[in-house]
């Protein structure tokens, strides 16, 4: 086998990454939610690169995708991947860079005639931004043997529960974890930063220190449907209004408070047509900071403003948090390995939280994890214009090579 | 044939009021949009009833419902009518008492053996509350010949338009009108208040002066989406924010001028998912006032708030009038009958400003128009709990056999 070259397997990262970009729901965008049509064409795509990278592949419970070094079953064992699914409208490095490029470093090894001493996995996880149900990393959680009842519960805009979907295939119970812990070596999670702060520093990549603790919740307002021409303002309980009132206060509290951050990204209104006041609204709350006592204050006091508006106009109220996961810190070890690494082809390594959730928050309960940041162009994610550029591909690579390098030469032969 | 008692007519009014209520595209609540399957199972149901009073039926290319008594075309007519449709979640006597109540009359008529000296035109129409299309009156006014471009342009969720949907028989040029004018005596619509005013003045039914203008606009905010965790407050483009903002300015602008009412019953965030920032956010606005005047300077008044926060906000900014009806007054000739009508039942008649808006602001371009309004409880409308005492169902009967007698002792015979 020729020797793969780092730049060679940049490129060819990078037409993938653009091809996996093309498989989606929608015409002209790219969007796969958990378990769609689209997922399965990616699942098929990327199971075929693995197959070609000599992995083999099969597909869980939960939809994911696992590809393994052939090798024997129970064997010391690195997990390394990201997710496939995507937010509505997506760039295609976010979740799909950190499963293609795992293989691309595999490619490389094997190219060199590097056996690696460990198993590996590398895994795309079928479900981590939380588009089709009110939650996220159901793949993760799927793999990790992490989904409980409440997960089993929740329902997509049409009614179908997570549950129903996974007992498809006739099995009621939720997956147990793929491993037990005494066979994992730990978790590698390569992913673009999604933030500006590499590109100030004019840094290719960086080492996560930790994840930022995360809350969501599902706040509604009641109030009462009515007339839009015939009910004096003073007599209304119009929920919208209610809502909107919560919107402002959320943002202006997050405002006061950095690196406090508090999004509402979905509001809806029911009935939810331009001459009936609105009876209900339900709006989706995601709180996130570093340090998790201030995330926990930020919500208390989310939950009283919203309580305080609604009493005012006479509403009802409701917050429920639908996920609450802790700030995660990354591995001393791993992460110290991976630093060391940066260093050896950067010069210099800086370590950062991250903002956004990712799969390792929940696989840091199943093993010890750390994670590459990439740098973003503008630090633009979730968006079209998300862009990474050649260069930085090839920065990656070559960490996660030297990564998995420097890892096989601490184990005995 | 034997004489129909009113009570017995209203009883079986009733009840044709509840069976047309469970005509329903959703289980369980009364929905009826324009040229739905339950629309056309309505239009069947109620030309059925018309045709058992001795009327003629047919259904016009706007999908409006026309029953008219066996006379010979081109006779003086008086038009009698409301809407068909309904908004999401409805009760059962917005729109449908107007086409019922007219068919009822007219079987007590011909029970007691008064033939009319002049045609009786009974409008069931297709299309009133907006739902469906972002503008209302759709029925009116293919009826009234008055659909213009810009209506047959407007698109529904599923990008189809109007002009497509009334260009299904193979005509492209929109509907004229039914009739010349000289043909029409006038157009009177019995009409629940869809206010409290009857019932604080404990009346079963009042007389309406005129029909409040109305502005409706859709406006939209547009922001930058972007990743909900690693987007700092400071840096974001935040469109819902901003649309937030503006649902609280106009309900505060709204509070301070009564009688001016301001209604945003529908926000749509884009993307619409919980981890992203919206990018864009499109509302819905609807502003009445009896005063046209007073109407338009609020709708400038609102379009600089909205301009004044995209600006803070560094979001572009839109408000498109998609409708926009002055102030209606009633005839006077036909409204001073009315009231005569209404004085001879309950000794006293009131004249109301409707604060909804109705067929009639269309209709009153064809021909003089007269609106009896009947009692409903607690004013509540567009929702379920609409409820009219079977008494006030009569006493709004009586008064509309009154209305037909009256009327025809003036033509000569």
């Amino acid at each position: 086998m020729p020797k793969v070259s780092l730049t060679h397997a940049a490129a060819a990262l990078s037409r993938r990454l653009e091809r996996l970009g093309r498989v989606s729901e929608e015409r002209g965008a790219t969007t796969r939610t958990f378990l769609s049509p689209a997922m399965r064409r990616a699942t098929a795509l990327v199971g075929a690169w693995m197959r070609g990278a000599g992995l083999a592949t099969r597909v869980d419970r939960a939809g994911n995708l696992i590809g393994r070094t052939r090798d024997r079953r129970g064997a010391r064992t690195l997990l390394m991947g990201s997710h496939l699914d995507t937010v509505r409208d997506a760039g295609r490095f976010d979740g799909a860079l950190g499963v293609l490029l795992p293989i691309a470093a595999l490619e490389v090894l094997r190219s060199r005639g590097l056996e690696l001493p460990f198993a590996v996995e590398v895994l795309g996880f079928s479900e981590e931004e939380g588009v089709r149900f009110p939650s996220a990393y159901l793949g993760s959680k799927g793999y990790a043997g992490l989904l409980g009842r409440a997960d089993l519960r929740l329902r997509d805009r049409d009614g179908v529960s997570v549950g129903e979907l996974l007992s498809a295939g006739g099995r009621r119970s939720p997956p147990g974890p793929a491993h037990p812990r005494r066979e994992l070596i730990g978790y590698l999670e390569v992913h673009i930063e999604q933030g500006p702060v590499l590109g100030e520093l004019g840094l290719a990549t960086g080492v996560v220190s930790a994840i930022a603790g995360q809350t969501r919740a599902r706040v509604v307002f009641g109030g009462r449907a009515g007339h839009a021409g015939t009910t004096p303002m003073a007599l209304r309980r119009d929920a919208l209004a209610g809502a909107a009132e919560f919107v402002v206060a959320a943002e202006a509290l997050a405002r006061r408070r950095p690196p406090l951050v508090a999004t509402v990204g979905r509001l809806t209104a029911r009935p939810g047509v331009a001459n009936v006041i609105a009876g209900a609204a339900e709006l989706s709350l995601d709180v996130r900071h570093p340090a998790d006592a201030r995330r926990l204050a930020a919500c208390r006091r989310l939950r009283d403003l919203g309580r305080r508006i609604a009493r005012r106009r006479g509403l009802a109220f409701s917050m429920d948090v639908v996920q609450d996961n802790a700030t995660v810190a990354c591995s001393r070890g791993l992460t110290a390995l991976l630093a060391r690494c940066v260093r050896g082809r950067q010069g210099r390594s800086v370590a950062l939280a991250s903002g956004a959730g990712h799969d390792g928050v929940i696989i840091s309960r199943l093993a010890p994890i750390a994670m590459l940041f990439v740098r973003c162009r503008g630090g633009i994610s979730h968006h079209p214009d998300e862009f990474v550029a050649r260069r930085d591909l090839e920065a990656a690579l070559a960490v996660t090579v030297d990564f998995l390098a420097r890892l096989a030469s601490r184990f005995p032969r």
